[in-house]
């Protein structure tokens, strides 16, 4: 086995012995004679995989006794469109417009009520987020959906923005579990797994039950939050196989010292690139320093072929992902929690070695 | 490692290689120098995987160039209304009602449109499909939906039926891949991966551009299903480690000899179960004769306690899985294509020493 360095948007590097257990788990897992895929969803053993990693969210995030907590099919973008369904009703319904992905969930939204977009830094690129109190909502907004950091353009809230009385909702997929939060001032919270805790193919779902009384009864039944509630997330056959891995992966969490720990872990591996960008003067960031995400972070030489030159480069010399969204060309590097301090020092070194060549 | 005989009705057993081959590429895949989770579903590696995999269902399906293949989140249950928003806009859908899941799909389509019931054995608990030839759909009939086999009480049908000129729909999640099927008789063809082809997470979606062309526009992008061809089922990140195993388990049909040879070994290992239940005066088969699945076996004693204290034994003895679903209660083996000769023998023994003690 050899591993490259993976700066992956997602999926993402996992933590290595998190993969070293599931590679093992695969053939047989706990003593049970089975491997983890084989198993029924309705078995004691993956009752205590999902209790587990529900138990573990639950303490991690200090969610309240009201909240419950979900593993749905679907994506992110699935959670676009089933919250506004669920809860909109034609109503009104706040909205920061800070990235595709923040654009495509009001887009959903907009479907089922009236959409008020408080924010928006699409025609500066998405460049940056709103600073903290800039936003006031509307009294007649039922909920302010925010995207705690935006994988594409490079921004992160470094802040919970105030809903006033209106509900809280995040789309913290990109970020999820990567520094400490405080769950219980959401009433909806959402995250695809593949960023920092798994692999694609399931959505952690927070929602309050205050929201859950809301919920409408005239959708097919696997839409329904409050039928996925009083059936565990198992109206269906969940994607069990990344639900096994969050539950790994948060065990992980909790033995690196929670999520103090792995914030400090990765502000400091964040700090070390954006110390090499803002070092040199041939990188530049290209967000709004205050708004820089510590997940993702995008930069540029500022020539579109020398960018490609340098992902390309980089990646023959085992640095791996480092290549922009499509969208927007450039260059990113994510290093979610599972990134290894080997793979910053390679690609520290890596971006002097190329500027030396090349600037 | 240690594994017992696994009689799991879903997620269930798979093939041993392809679970040594998926341990192996956790930790690193195709010389890639990541893990097969930490891909991201946009890189050469990937397009290889999903492209192997379709191109292989084309190939066991006998599908027509017109026939696209998609990996969809949700489920098959997520089909059961995404397939009637997409295409009945009010109009009449005929169904076939020969278990629980057949009903549900009826349940939901009902939302968008007329569903006529053609067939019902729900009277009869579910005890059997309806003989072929028996069935007339009538001429406004946008399509036929029927579910090829009912795991839970254990029926099958040994053809397809007749739309006339109305569409063809199938619910193909329990026997995918488990018989040669003409694929390019239907029209929409769905399964969910976790009885067959690999574990829970993904849906093969197989539909005909004519149905494409009749696809509502108004709905969320995620629930359209000409954007999930057009992105090739990417519009968000899909669930790359199941689509990766469908990859592998279709690769390992075709080194079996294809859908022929796993039928004659299907068929071989049914016939033993068969042969047990119905040479014995201990046990009975639920359902028809005509109507039994080569699946989902299931049988009782005809006494709630001693089938109760059939499947705890036998689950102490290794080989797990065997009580019947919840909601009819009962036996069932179920032995889809990865089935062991050895589970198999081991449960035959067991069902004669079974009987010898308790009969």
């Amino acid at each position: 086995m050899s591993r490259i360095h993976n700066f992956s948007a997602g999926p993402a590097v996992l933590p290595l012995p998190v993969l070293q257990q599931a590679s093992r788990d695969i053939l047989e897992v706990q003593g049970t004679g089975l491997g983890i895929l084989e198993c029924s969803h309705r078995s004691a053993m993956f009752d205590e995989v999902i209790g587990g990693a529900i138990s573990r969210l639950r303490s991690l995030l200090n969610l309240d006794d009201d909240q419950e907590v979900l593993f749905l099919h679907g994506g992110a973008r699935t959670q676009f469109y089933q919250w506004p369904m669920n809860v909109l009703g034609g109503g009104r319904a706040a909205y920061l417009d800070t990235g595709n992905w923040a654009r495509f969930a009001a887009e959903d939204a907009a479907r089922y009520g009236q959409v008020d977009t408080l924010f928006s830094s699409q025609d500066t690129g998405y460049d940056r987020v709103p600073e903290q109190g800039s936003i006031s909502v509307p009294s007649d907004a039922l909920y302010l959906h925010y995207t705690s950091n935006n994988t594409v353009a490079g921004t992160q809230f470094d802040y919970v923005p105030d809903p006033g009385k209106s509900w809280l909702a995040c789309d913290m997929s990109s970020d999820f579990l990567s520094r400490p939060v405080d769950g219980s001032k959401f009433d909806y919270l959402y995250a695809g797994a593949q960023k920092n805790v798994g692999p694609s193919g399931t959505t952690v779902v927070i929602l309050r039950r205050r929201v859950l009384e809301r919920c409408s009864e005239d959708l097919p039944r696997m839409l329904q939050y409050p039928v996925q509630v009083s059936k565990s997330s198992m109206l269906n056959t969940p994607c069990t196989f990344s639900i096994y891995v969050v539950s790994l992966v948060t065990k992980w969490i909790e033995e690196r010292g929670g999520l103090g720990a792995i914030d400090a872990h990765n502000r400091a591996q964040a700090g070390k690139v954006y110390g090499a960008i803002d070092g040199s003067g041939f990188y530049s960031g290209k967000v709004s320093v205050g708004s820089r995400s510590l997940m993702n972070i995008t930069f540029t030489t500022g020539d579109a072929d020398l960018d490609t030159a340098f992902w390309k480069t980089a990646a023959d010399e085992g640095i791996s992902g480092l290549k922009g969204h499509r969208s927007v060309g450039g260059l990113r590097a994510s290093i979610y929690n599972a990134q290894t301090d080997e793979a910053i020092d390679a690609l520290v070194g890596f971006m002097a070695e190329f500027e030396r060549r090349r600037g």
